[in-house]
């Protein structure tokens, strides 16, 4: 605890736009299936999808100091990934921690946590993800660390993964592989919308993916 | 296991119809106060509200292999209502499903596990009830089977029975009650449509109901 | 069980309303961190910000009898707090008694259980904050009280408290501490403005708090 | 709601001194996976282990009426199966009920609700399996029903069907299908104490179960 | 926040007695159905039974500073009562704390978070009941109070009040009502006596509590 | 998917053997208050303590088939570490595959997912610490990996690193912590007995520590 990492690796703004482009769903799937936060991680307001390179906070239950340290860390295009170290439901970020992040061009905040202030980060534009939603205040008493690895909602988080997030929830992408699954997600968009415009027509999914003689092989019966 | 039933009963569209009307607060009375799902049961957007019969899918967790199966057997009018057989939030629905359900006439969609594509699934107009919202996909390894009994949320499901959904959660009527259900239920919109005008007047419901002797009785006191 | 107290005290209107301005998150932080309901008490629709003197309901579960006792109790600017003996998520409250309610100059309603109805509760703009959305109706059997000390989401709430409600949650204040407590909402308000356009300009919260030595001393290292 | 089946069928005690002796875990999967109650539903003691003929109460949320009403209908070997329409914790069973049960014959309680005098119970050495525990007593108020389909725990249990209890928790044996799960659980036994001899000597499962070739056609990756 | 009352009523320890004799269950009967912590408070360790004097602690979340504080003020036959300020399963008391507590006449902890070395808790034979069991330690930063109202799982304690605790559970006895309440609880200990052994001997609640009519009345159908 | 890493560092025995004798508690607290899992990770039987390498394991839900390959893996000491990759709560291991992991040397299991035939692995004394116990049993149809890095109940656990485990929960020790580690958890339990013997005489830890200088300086009151 109390240790600040002053330099991360962050990908290409080009990577993490395609990224963000893709959404969480397709991602999640193009990495083989993994890196989803738990589905108690949600936004506080409907309609967001970003991404954005982790800068992580480790913070004691009940206290946001680190985030005031978090803030001065964040470069342009950068999200804050905050995981307390014990559960804790209370609000660790409101409008003012808020205004001063979107100042340094921080783009969002994932949390395992509780935030507040939602009318005024919704009129803001702010996005974030949460566990919780509440008014009760935090202190700023004891220290945390900053861009250590983290485990938010589930999954592991290192400073400088890159964070895709939308109404679907919050996904992990290494960054050592964000190229490689951006590739991916956008072969995989491209299937998909072959197949979605075949699915409108009426053909059906048994048809498309060939899975009338494998479930028959299982022993499906039809009575 | 790997059982899919093709013929189950459907109720009459215009008893669909009055029932959808109704709503699901009100046809939960009309019943008896019987089959809503839990509370844990919500829309994954606001406003829609209908009516539909059951289509059931009993699902391993985390395998979702059946909905493509149970969308053959979708008539105009139906819902998809699935089950897992064991407690899970994956997302075993999104889009693409959606497109193909709705091109064989399906209204919806409830199920006592997760769903993704959100934001989509809100542009297409194409309602869900769920337990949880989840990016995380699922596989197609393991039969299910379709049509058979399941429980849903806490309530019997038997395919063929009315499913009514709308911002309030979901009740069940039970094939064989419907068109009972269903007078019932008008009978007593009418009922609360009189009420309503004399509460808005400021008239209390201790003297409409004529509720005073009775707590009186009961010893309520006032000091 | 079974008692209604008639005569409560209320706060002066303006003191109300002083507070209702200055929202939950703030009240509470006037307050010294104090009153916040838990994190399940949450709107069922987004927007609304209100005060009013508590007028409190000691229900049975399963039971909304009381509600029609309360709401003669009811006077222009109160609000609804109810509390069921026991856990219990089912629809305490509908648009019937919403219209009953408003008749009677109610302004919300603060339910540690479930409601329904509630597309039509965000129609006709009546606010509820509640734990729990459910369709499932209650009986009228059993006595509960009014205007007792009660236990709400983890808070006390004694009649004539001030309760204030925005989509941040629901916090309680004293009724002796109300004035006291607006004071110092102001107050905080305003403060809070300076530092508000500080941070907009890109100051650093480390730099306007003087956190820098306090967390040098606390053993904070930059690497 | 307010209906007492008196007749129902019953298992032969044979069968179901058969199904007892396999236990929970071998005739859930001797009757192909299904019928597990959820994990919640828990032992307020270690160490029974019990089959009987169900004799189902469906109950008001607290309100334990009906239990007086469904001891009537017990037959030696029978056992009490609760649920309540809506969740409920509150301690619906205690010892003087149990006095009364035992002294009927009843074998023990399933319950989807709280109960208490555990330390009670267990010195009477009544088994009771349950989703709480809790002293708050409950009412009799209002009407249930007892002997007619309920779902308890996430599974539909019908008037007669056997039930099986031990440490694992519950399952639900369909009256109609109790001989034959009987001598798939019996056939079980037999193969499972073969194959604990030879893991017990160190054989491994991959080589039992043949699992090598398939596990490598799948793409498993030794590195 | 940060105050320690030092003078606390106290109820005589020959009526505290008589309430550890009748146990949890009946005492929450005898004072009106009222007053059981929420059923997640739970025992460490099965078969304690006892009653005493609340000295209350208000913490905040992942700080147990003020039981250092709170064990001066213990008198011989005194529980320790702690609340949190916001919602944490962390764990606030272990072995040493425990030995300092019994050294000082303290009867035992009653905690809405989490405590730690439970084997050594329960060789020791010191009672606690919690929410939750935790080795995840606490700090000492920040100050709460002592012997202030706390709400403790969802019930007003205030210092001074009667605990009484077993296997069902928590109950909260206010101190101006715990004579009455112990006269009460010991009538029903009578009375609940001569109804068992009837009940014990085969006779029925129906019976005994003359149910039938009035379930005739409510409308109860045998069929 | 589908990997096994057949080699892992593993830490001296008689460093492993230490961070047993100090316990969850210590070791955390020797740590730096870190590497706890959950609250809701269990044991399932009571009394048992040990430490010992960890083989992790990926398993999809509701598939088990990862833990046969896993037990090949396992050499003399070790522990098996299991994380679904979704959240499940069904019964994953048994007593068959207990006999099996005994047979190979396994010291036991820690799961965060459900376990069932609980009574036999308490009577063949291997110990498990699960987050759920259920009787329904998985299938063995997709491929997980083995020894690669999971999330556990909210802790990262890298294959060799060092499980500790009592009836207080389980902490994770980084493999290259462990001996500097156990020599802090010898320091702090020798420590730890010097105080407890000053506390047991009745010495307030407000004096041991002395609190009291900067309980005044933070502002505490005595009243």
């Amino acid at each position: 605890m109390g240790v600040v990492v002053q330099s991360i690796p962050r990908a290409a703004p080009e990577v993490i736009a395609r990224l963000e482009q893709a959404g969480v769903a397709t991602v999640h799937e193009a990495q083989g299936r993994s890196g989803c936060m738990a589905a108690q991680m949600r936004p506080i307001w409907r309609g967001a999808r970003l991404a954005g390179t982790a800068v992580t906070i480790s913070a004691p239950p009940g206290d946001n100091w680190m985030l005031h340290v978090a803030i001065e860390q964040v470069q342009q295009g950068d999200l804050l990934v905050l995981a307390p170290t014990s559960s804790c439901d209370m609000g660790y970020f409101g409008d003012l921690l808020a205004t001063s992040a979107m100042a340094r061009g921080c783009k969002g905040l994932v949390i395992d946590a509780g935030v507040r202030d939602i009318a005024d980060l919704k009129a803001m534009g702010f996005p974030v993800w949460s566990t919780a939603i509440s008014a009760q205040g935090t202190m700023k008493e004891t220290l945390g660390s900053v861009n250590v690895p983290i485990v938010c909602a589930g999954q592991q988080v290192n400073a400088g993964d890159v964070i895709v997030a939308d109404d679907d929830g919050v996904v992990v992408v290494p960054h050592a592989r964000a190229e490689e699954v951006a590739d991916k997600a956008e072969a995989r968009l491209a299937s998909e919308d072959a197949r979605r415009s075949r699915l409108a027509s009426g053909e059906l999914g048994l048809d498309i993916y060939n899975m009338r003689s494998r479930l028959a092989e299982k022993g499906l019966k039809y009575v």
